[in-house]
Formats: structure tokens, C-alpha cells, sequence
């Protein structure tokens, strides 16, 4: 199924800025701000994003905060769906699930509100980056305990040489668009 | 000027979600992620709030860490505009300009990129909620210190016994979709 058959493509690497040293010195960051600041490469990565993951028909896409949540809620209203922020802890005020992951350095936690989801809903889990696949994995624990499916991954980016793909589970398509 | 001259009016009311004691006993939050769960709701806010600010023209659209995030970009989208987000501390690559402004509780600070805007941008600073009006009064001032104009700002909700809007600059539109 595509939403939009006569998108044509576009390069979003030219949108895409590089910041040596950040957020530390022999990382190379991969800035977006400078693809947001530009309606049309903005307008086209949503498209071209709801285009590719809309055949997985899901019910809700979940963002992570806090670049998640760029993407996520216009991907969300692009394909129809329901938004669920996945949060830093103590920022959601009902009841949460609760995941700790260990990264680089040191460990980091996200919280999924115990009623986000309705029942056997099916979720798309939507971030800016995918690069070594901790947060996104944990992510999709928290989706399994509050009782969703996540019937698959978006990305903007995805960091190939970090094999963040690996910490998917199994089976689940994981799109991104841009790969470096 | 009018985007959604056949926009039907929704009570968005019906789906923020009251939550006592958070963040801490006494306070009353307004939950916005039972608004943004329900599609047909999240559609109409980011419609309505299009609808209202439209003739302020901007260019870009702020938005302010984290909530504003979730609102500020499906917005930029409505309006064809551009967005910019306003970010916490460490986490925009690029050189920045920095606010620290006073809460309630102690200090915050906000960054925004010093190059993040064109000369002469008109700007509308999106956040999810209107309080007490610091954190919009510190992104208005982020905005100046980039070159940009803050053309106006939108809001899903004002607590308008906090009278934020006495602290946002005089003259300047304020929109919000929902006041208690």
C-alpha cells in the first residue's frame, strides 16, 4: 500500500548536518535540525516515512522522547493513527510500566503509561536515530507490557555500522531512510 | 485567514485527562496523552490551532522541549513552515544561545541554535501548555538573540489562573485552545 504513489524522491543526506565531536570528541553527530528547518525535506521525510510503514497498518505510533516525538505524532496523524509518547522517567502522570537499559555509558530508563493502549493494538515505534538499538529495544517492551504489538520500527537514520537491527526482535520490519 | 473554513468544533476538554497530586501533592495535571491517543482529537487540535495562528504568517515554528515537540511539528506542517525546536541543556550539537530563567522551584535553561533561523524569520513559539509563562518568555528571548521575530504563540492549554500571558512580550498574540 503506498499513501503517496508520485512522491518523488529527494536526498535527505543534504539535509542531514554533520557536528564533529559531539556529544563528545571522535563522534561524528548526524544533526536533523537543519532538515526540520526546511518545509520541504520535512514534509518529504514524513511522507516518504508514512509511505513505507503504512502496509503495517498500525493503531498507534509510539515516539520516543525526546526526537521521537518530532517524527512520531506527524507520522501518527499522516497514517490516521493515535500518538503514545514513551518518556524519561517521572514525566508521565498515571500509572507507568517501567524499563531500565544499559548503554554506553551507564544505564537509562523510559516509562509507557500502563493505559496507553487499548487491547491488542498494534504499534509502530518511531525514533530519530537508530544506533545501537537499546532504547528502541526497550521501547518494545514496554509496548508488550502494556499489552501492545509492535508490528514494526521507523527511523530517520539509521547508523548501519553500530547493528542496531540485531537488538530488534526478531522478524520485525525496522525501515529507516537514510543510512549512513 | 482561515485553513479549515469547515472545521467543526470538538470539545477538547472531553480528552485531556485530570491526574491529582502530579508532580507532587496539590497540583491538578492536565494529561495530554489521552488527547493525543485518540486520532480524530489529535487531528482536530493541530487543525484548530493551524486555523487560529494562520494569518500570523511565520516562518518557522518554535517548539519548546519535550510537549512542545509533539505539537510544534504536525504544526510547522499545517502551516508549511519550517521548525526549530528550543532544547534543555547539552543536547543541541551546533553553537547555541543559552537562557536560564527561574521557576517555581529553582532555575532551568533553554538552547537554541545560533544559526537555527534566517534573518528577518517571523517565529511562532508552540507549547503544549501556558503556566506561569517563563519557559515562553526565555524562548522568546532565544528567538530575539537569533535574529528572529516572535510573531505570536500557541498553546493546547492555559491555566489562566497562573496569568502567563502578563509574562510573554506585550503585544504579542497568544492563542491557546483550552483555558481552565
Amino acid at each position: 500500500m503506498s499513501l503517496n504513489p508520485v512522491l518523488v524522491a529527494m536526498d535527505l543526506k543534504d539535509y542531514i548536518r554533520d557536528v564533529p565531536d559531539f556529544p563528545e570528541p571522535g563522534i561524528l553527530f548526524r544533526d536533523i535540525t537543519t532538515l526540520l528547518a526546511e518545509p520541504g525535506a520535512l514534509r518529504y521525510a514524513i511522507d516518504a516515512l508514512a509511505d513505507k510503514v503504512a502496509g503495517l497498518a498500525p493503531d498507534y505510533v509510539a515516539g520516543i522522547e525526546s526526537r521521537g516525538f518530532i517524527f512520531g505524532t506527524p507520522l501518527a496523524l499522516a497514517l490516521g493513527c493515535g500518538f503514545v509518547p514513551v518518556r524519561k522517567p517521572g514525566k508521565l502522570p498515571a500509572a507507568v510500566f517501567r524499563e531500565e537499559y544499559t548503554l554506553e555509558y551507564g544505564k537509562n530508563v523510559l516509562e509507557i503509561h500502563q493505559d496507553a493502549l487499548g487491547t491488542a493494538s498494534r504499534v509502530l515505534v518511531v525514533d530519530d536515530l537508530l544506533a545501537t538499538g537499546g532504547t528502541a529495544a526497550a521501547t518494545a517492551q514496554l509496548i508488550h507490557r502494556a499489552g501492545g504489538t509492535v508490528v514494526g520500527f521507523g527511523f530517520i537514520i539509521e547508523l548501519t555500522f553500530l547493528n542496531g537491527r540485531a537488538r530488534l526482535p526478531e522478524g520485525t520490519p525496522a525501515v529507516a531512510l537514510v543510512s549512513y
